[in-house]
């Protein structure tokens, strides 16, 4: 078992308010060499799903680490805290379906357990910011030689909370799927991976057809928006390894009026001629 | 006396520029292996009393430190640049107020210097960016093992610039606070420590009477924001021991148009019974 | 040659999302000790000339550092990547003149490289992240001891793209310039150097002729907006060695309706006698 020596760091806390701060100098009185790489602090607050979806986009380029991701609306009622130990890495935050993507992008649960041991965290303990009395304790700690089976009792990882995964369907000549992520640029991320691209026989270079909000839309299907015209839609396999629509110079988002959740069919655009 | 190891940073530079990096860049030239918290750089332009407010929260979470503070828009007049000694931390930043309550927060000031050893500073000194110049050179100084002593003439505390405490008052059967600050979440916090609802004899669980904005309202006491159904206005004991006021999923501030500053009252509600 | 320590970093990624984490990972993994300063991410999407002004003001405090900058429309189309040495520093990022005036502000290029060698990149090397798949790793890995000449193939750094600098020219007993950058608090930075208003004859206290929106304004020719009058419209030398108009707790940009790149036009005010 490789031994991490990173903390990373992904909150719907904000940056306005020192609570991100806080919870930085807690792991630095426990640890004091311990790095920390903040992911966001940006999440929407209480968007589970949205931080769900950054986390496990973002773990698989850290190196070994104690992940810390604390979206939590529910903090101070019955759910509980949990650190699941999942490829090199050691998720630690609240089991409510937040860790649950990043843990299978990592290859799966391998151990869990509920954070039962006071003599781990920072008190007195708040009943609203677990982030600073319970979650960062417990990794500084981790990350400072306690072992993970200290950290409280032994729980089944069937028994985690877990996301519904995203729509993700083939079809017949078409791809199903809804909308992942809406980027800073406006990139529009779908949860079609881009080898389904693949299947269906559309090649870079050739059309493909969306169909979102009751209308259909051909775009060229190119490997990056750099090679678009300003304002021209494209689909392109992006850095996650799934299809996004992009505009450049402008945002796709808007463009097409499409949020997060919103259901998109992909297909080959049979005008395009022989793919 | 502990020798702080980390230097933390708090001004009101916000994110767009470079001014946070070129602060970073100074220190590290000084004293490379510092490590820097920043605590936010969000405080809203000029605001002082925002930046004492989340400075004196934040800094009882952090390790012994030198802790840079920058709300500074009288920068190049003759308000003093000041060093001052509190509990296990340093505290570097110009004398306006805005360190005083993070001060008194560490347990009040052990010795004061007004900065005056230019051999401290980065030359040139520009008039207007004391931040880059003369703050942080001298606590990547002072964390690189030079004396405190030798930032400068040493200055009574008592002649510190101090903010107005915020109102907190006990009255006949009711608190006086007023609004201390509004979170990322919407969360209103008051100046009235939650001691106060014990000795107005509000139990968690029991309703409490707040008067604001011309109107009384209702709240239930809770533990947390989480024990709330959707929606719901709550008043509970916030992570910092105040009482604040919260709506799970939803903003208190927005539904209250409370401000910093606006007057609170808080007493029990009698219609609840017993408490 | 001073072998640099620092990694500082400078995107239009935001922090909204994963991206700037996933680079510090894959810096992390590649120099575990390598210490990261975040210029700043913020700036406007595809604002190749905002990003390289902002770089150029913040690189002059850094300690000798590989910076990394990226502001990159034309991702995986044909435009280089490049590695060049200037002063005590080594710029990594895409060839469109982000990385132009920096260059110059360190002294000018001393070599340069094209990045063709993939064995210091991030495989698979996504088409549109180039940030975390080329310009962060071979960043880390000229930090962990890979000489620069294995970045790749040596080209002539005359050939590289550069802006055209912001208009700055002396006039018969006028200076023009344009607005060159507008920060967080409003002011507004122009491309005239404070040695221009010295060869205008514009003294400290004196006034000055401001033309811009065909419009003419006489303002204080001050040392800090610390010492205008609340609300009062003022012009000082700024911490870049720039002239910068600026309102006391209020936004000059706003006032004046001067974006980015406005044309303004400065002289000694006739009318405030003998300067």
């Amino acid at each position: 078992v490789t031994s991490p020596s990173c903390l990373t760091f992904l909150t719907d806390f904000g940056l306005e308010d020192g609570f991100v701060a806080a919870c930085h100098g807690v792991a630095a009185r426990i640890a004091p060499s311990v790095r920390i790489i903040d992911i966001t602090h940006l999440v929407p607050p209480g968007d589970i799903r949205r931080g769900a979806a950054v986390l496990a986009q973002t773990v698989i380029s850290m190196p070994p680490a104690v992940h810390v991701a604390v979206v939590d609306p529910g903090v101070g009622t019955g759910r509980r805290a949990i650190a699941v130990r999942a490829g090199d890495g050691v998720f630690v935050g609240p089991d409510n379906g937040l860790l649950s993507w990043a843990i299978t992008a990592l290859g799966g649960a391998a151990s869990g357990y509920e954070l039962t041991n006071p003599a781990l965290w920072n008190h007195p303990v708040s009943a609203t910011f677990h982030g600073r009395d319970v979650f960062t304790p417990v990794a500084a700690h981790l990350l400072s030689g306690t072992a993970l089976d200290q950290a409280g009792t032994r729980i089944d990882p069937a028994g985690l909370i877990t996301l519904s995964a995203p729509t993700n369907r083939m079809g017949e000549g078409e791809a199903e799927g809804e909308v992942l992520s809406v980027d800073r640029f406006g990139n529009v991320q779908l949860s079609v991976p881009s080898a389904a691209a693949g299947e269906l026989g559309i090649l870079i270079g050739a059309s493909m057809s969306i169909r979102c909000n009751h209308r259909e839309i051909d775009v060229p299907y190119l490997t990056t928006f750099g090679a678009a015209a300003p304002g021209e839609l494209i689909a392109f396999a992006d850095s996650a390894g799934l299809i996004s629509l992009a505009i450049r110079n402008g945002s796709a988002a808007e463009r097409l009026s499409l949020p997060s959740g919103a259901r998109v069919r992909i297909a080959p655009n049979p005008a395009s001629g022989p793919a």
